[in-house]
Parts: structure tokens; sequence; C-alpha cells
């Protein structure tokens, strides 16, 4: 007999199938008319069935962030990779090195010591390592600080044994997408003065996604949390509850005063993720209601005065940040569009390496 | 060959053994000097191993939070488990009375809809359930309000069936051991006016494990943060640096700017978790730098004018808050005496349910 929401265990991680397909159509539809390639970043979701899901759909291949996520991938048949993290160290170049000998992938780099690792280890490989020099275009984290040193670091990757300089790479400040042009053309055309090709611009992110366009320069986009959406989202206007297709199903275990509630979710199922937002999530349907604190393994809520919240009742959570809460769940629940539920493998959760 | 610390890729949970069986060792010894019986709380290390190496110093068993991790320590041989949450749902119960024919496995309640659920579950099991009766003190999280709420609740257990009365407990607000004390006499007192016998009176939490006493009602102390201790400890005073036994190594891959490192720990590894403390982990032999800023795989570091931390240079973190840092990971990496580096797994990550 098939399952429903009502025999999952809580607290549970339940995704909505109809609305992430829904997700990741509209938004490689976006990418489509305006001539963006789209490469989704697979940290949201990290299952295989939805990054096939996005190829299918139009993407042109996936970003991950570590090379264990990178791997469970290519082992699963996704064969065009872009691992957006400086790779450092004997062990994970050899990964990076067996990995590359099966799938294309590709990596970033925003300084010296990094290339000249990753020239080491793939000098004799049988194909040159595409190797993007990632930009910090404002967003303050890794990148090179301005176009002249991401042109100098490209000259150095392009006379690098066993590398390819693949193009620029940036992960762009929230609302910094003109920045990101202004950067990236001024870095293509000095590139192009060196007669370096620059095959790739690649930008990205979520929170700005129905902006993203080329800008006559931006050639691909990447994004990750869009697959889920979350609240950090709709409260920015990138989407509507609606869209938020991951939820955190809880149960209420108590009810010790008139206006508190405890829920069997806390900071190892919703995190303590913030994003700048007020309590731990949105709980669907309750809007009076809210998560002000979090324990390990319990939630508390305020509740108003009236409210006819009871011990047993289940609540669904939009989470504050979707991406770190898909992580905490080997396995989450899929809702499917025929309302059955069946088990959601989360097959890259903890490849922290 | 022996793996050592620089054979293993970073981020890493890195735990220090000699430390953790030095913790263990001392808080045991302050429980046995004051007549407590110890019940150590799993949540923290969730691995056999510990737990063993806890009932091997003399606790009297030991404390879960979730019936998955309570099922772990029982295929482990764990015999004795407290499971201090509400526990409702008919898969749920299930679990639990599965659980209590094959190990001792005591339960909490705080409200009738629980003890009604508990006692449906058990009302024709071999051996009656014990039920603790959950106390909020000060906490404000579960518990009932009152020691007359307690005694109502307890008399509710004494007379339902499958059910017997087991005692008290709470987890106290830090700093709250008094109201605990005033608390638990009260009802004490009450419960036995009614001739209702009260074996156990459990009280715990790490922050004021040092000032743990019986204060002539406390028979049993449960902690679990103190096998590894964190930076909120250290803060707080109860243990020092070179009592925290569990940390995260992470590599710089970044310096983007003379006073930024990027390292490849974030929120995937550190968690968000602040406890009322600034910034994301204390950084050893690097007093003058601090982790401001952390997405999923990046941690952002402001570092002094002067500072020669370079690209691949490994740091250990201690983390704000360790339970749910160790609770990121799949598998740790344990540094035994000897110096030599083993696996560690997790057993009981991501038990939800």
């Amino acid at each position: 007999m098939a399952l429903t929401l009502n025999d999952i265990e809580t607290p549970a991680f339940v995704v909505n199938e109809e609305r992430v397909l829904r997700n990741i159509s509209k938004f490689q539809n976006h990418c489509d008319a305006r001539g963006l390639k789209l490469r989704p970043h697979i940290k949201t979701h990290k299952s295989i069935r939805f990054a096939k899901a996005q190829i299918e759909a139009g993407a042109v291949g996936i970003n991950c962030q570590k090379i264990g996520e990178a791997e469970i991938m290519a082992d699963a048949g996704l064969n065009d990779i872009l691992i957006t993290f400086n790779i450092l160290g004997a062990p994970k170049l050899a990964r990076l090195r067996a990995l590359a000998e099966r799938v294309t992938v590709r990596v970033v780099a925003d300084n010296p010591v990094v290339v000249s690792g990753l020239s080491d280890a793939f000098a004799n490989a049988p194909n040159p390592l595409g190797v993007l020099v990632e930009c910090d275009t404002g967003a303050a984290r890794c990148g090179v600080q301005s176009p002249a040193e991401a042109i100098e670091l490209a000259g150095l990757i392009h006379q690098s044994p066993g590398l390819a300089f693949a193009g620029l790479l940036t992960y762009p400040a929230v609302g910094g997408q003109a920045d990101v042009v202004t950067f990236m053309r001024e870095t293509r055309d000095g590139l192009s003065a060196s007669d370096i090709a620059c095959p790739t611009i690649s930008s990205g992110g979520s929170p700005d996604m129905w902006q993203a366009e080329t800008g006559g320069v931006i050639t691909e986009y990447r994004a990750g949390t869009y697959v889920y959406n979350d609240r950090s989202l709709v409260e920015r206007g990138t989407c509507t509850w609606d869209d938020c297709a991951g939820h955190v199903l809880a149960t209420v275990v108590s009810r010790p005063t008139r206006t508190r509630a405890v829920i069997d979710a806390g900071s190892k199922a919703l995190t303590s993720d913030l994003l700048g937002l007020d309590g731990h999530g949105h709980v669907i349907g309750h809007s009076g209601s809210r998560i002000v604190g979090l324990s390990e393994e319990h939630g508390v809520m305020e509740l108003p005065e009236d409210s006819a919240l009871a011990i047993g009742d289940r609540i669904h959570i939009v989470p504050n940040h979707v991406c770190v809460v898909a992580n905490m769940f080997d396995q989450a629940w899929l809702q499917t569009a025929a309302g059955d539920i069946v088990r959601l493998t989360t097959d890259a959760r903890g490849r922290v390496t």
C-alpha cells in the first residue's frame, strides 16, 4: 500500500515533486529566453534524481562545491561538472585527476598556489584541465579582487602545463548583478587584448535569478536554491510560498502554556541559519505563530492566546535556508504528483571533502 | 602505515581520545563524590565507542533524545536507556514497545495526551514502562509548569495501565540549579504525601556541571557536551581550551586580501549555531583572527594586517557548539593517545526520529 504523508514519522523533510519540476522548468525557460546557459548547483538537493531532471530540462551540466559531491554525480552518469572551489592538497588532487578521466570536469582558482597544485597534478594528464578564474565582484568571499588580477591569473593558467584557461566565474553579492557585468566586461576585454580566449563567463545566485541576463557578457548562470526555494527567497520577493518545494514536517509534542508549543524539530532538523530573518522558519497556515527558539531536538513556538494548535498536530515549516536543511537528513520524502510518498535519498549528503 | 593528522582531508571533525577519556573520568568522579548517578546524554558524540566508555567509567546508563538513537545504542549492547522526549504516534510507539522488550528503557511525559498514548501501547506489555514527569524549572521548553501539575501527572501515570511512574526530570535553565532543587523538593514531598514512590529525580546540563549536587533531592545528573566540550563552555568558564576534545580541522584555500582568508569549512561543517557568541568558532593559535562569516562550504576569516596565515595552512577550530557539529559528519577522525588517526563513526548521526 502506498504511503501517505500521515504515515511518515516526524521530523521529516518533505519535497513536493510537482513544485520542484515547475521550479526547474520555469528558470530553465528564463535562461533559455535570454541566451544564458543554465548550470544548476546541486548543493541544495544533493539528489541524483533532480540533477538528472535539471539536465533533461536543458541544463548544460551541473555545479558542485566538493569533489565528493562530483564523484557521486559522476557515478550516476552526470558527465559535465564544474567544481567551484579551490582544490588543494595531494589527496584531493588525485581524486580530481581520477574524476577528470571519466567525466568532463572543470574547476576554479583564485590564486597561484592553487594553479600550481592543479598544474602539477595534470601536467601528464591525457587532456588539460579547464580552470576558470574566480572573481570577487562584491560578495567578499573568494575571488581575485580586480580585472587586472583576473587577467594576470588567467595568463598564468594559460601558460601552466596540464591546464587550459576556461573562463571567468563569480558568486555575486545579492543585488550585485550590475557590478558583475562591469567587472566581467573589463576582464574579458583585457583578455581579448592579450589574445586569451575566454569561453565561459559564469555568474549565479538564486536571490537575483529573475534579473539574470547576459548583459552582453555573461554566458552561464549557476543557481541551486531555486529548485526548492525557501523563506529567505520568499521574504526577498524571489518566489511565493507556493513555490517552496521543501518543507519540514514536525509534530507538536508539548503545550506547556497557552502561548507556547514545542515541536519535534530543533537545530538538528531546521538548523540555526537565520539569513537575516527573525525566527526559525515559516509555519504554514499559522501566521500568528513563530518558532522563537531551537535546541537540538526541540523547537519552541510562541502562539497567539487563542491558538488551537494541539499536541499531536502536525505542521509544515518552510525553512529559512533550505540548502542546509536538506543536508541534515540522510533521507527525505518525496510527495509525487499522484500524492504518494516515496523515499528520496539525499545522495551527496555530508560529502564534505 | 598508520594515518597522521596530515593525511586526512579537510574539513574534518577530529576527536582527541585522551581528552575525551579525561573529560569522562573527571565528571564521573565529580558525580561519584557527590552521590549523584551520572547518565550521559549521547546526543553529543552519538558514538557507541564513547557510550561504552562512559558506562565503563561508572555511568548508570545513557540518555537519548530520539528512539532512533536508542535503537542504535541498544543494538550495540547498551541496556539502560532513558529517552527524554515526549513520544507520540503509532509508528514511534510501536518502535518504543519493541525496544522495551530487549533493553531497559524509560521515557518522559509532560502532558496527558502523551501518557495516554504510552499507556495504550504498553497496556498489554510484559512489563510496565517507566515514565518520568518532565518539569519546566525555568528553561521554558517542555515540562509541566508547577509542582502541583507534576504531582497530578505523576498520579495519572501511576494509575495508567502499562505504565509505572519512574520519577521527575528537568532540563534546567543555565544557572538555574537552585530553582531545580526548590521545584523538585516541593514535588517530591507532595508525591510522598500521596504515597507515590519517586525513585529518580533527574537534572542535567553541561554548563553548570561543576555545580551539580544532590541538594538533598536530585539523584541523577544528565550531561552530554562535557564529553567533547566547546567554545560556549570555555567562554562560560566551565572548561578550558585544553579540555576541548572535538576540533574542526580546516584548510585555508584563499587569501583574497591582506586581512581576509577563506577556509573550506562553512555552515555545513561548523553550523550556524552561535549560542550567543560572536563569530563561528575559536581558531586555535590565531587569537587575532576571527571567523566572521559562513556560507555553506566557505568560512570567511578576518585577520590582523600582519597575519602570516597562508594558502594551504591548516587550522584547528573549537566550534561554538560541538553537539551540532559532530552531527554534521558521517565520520569523524579519532586521534589516539599514540598519535594515530583512526576512523570514528558517528553511529547515531541523523537519527532524527
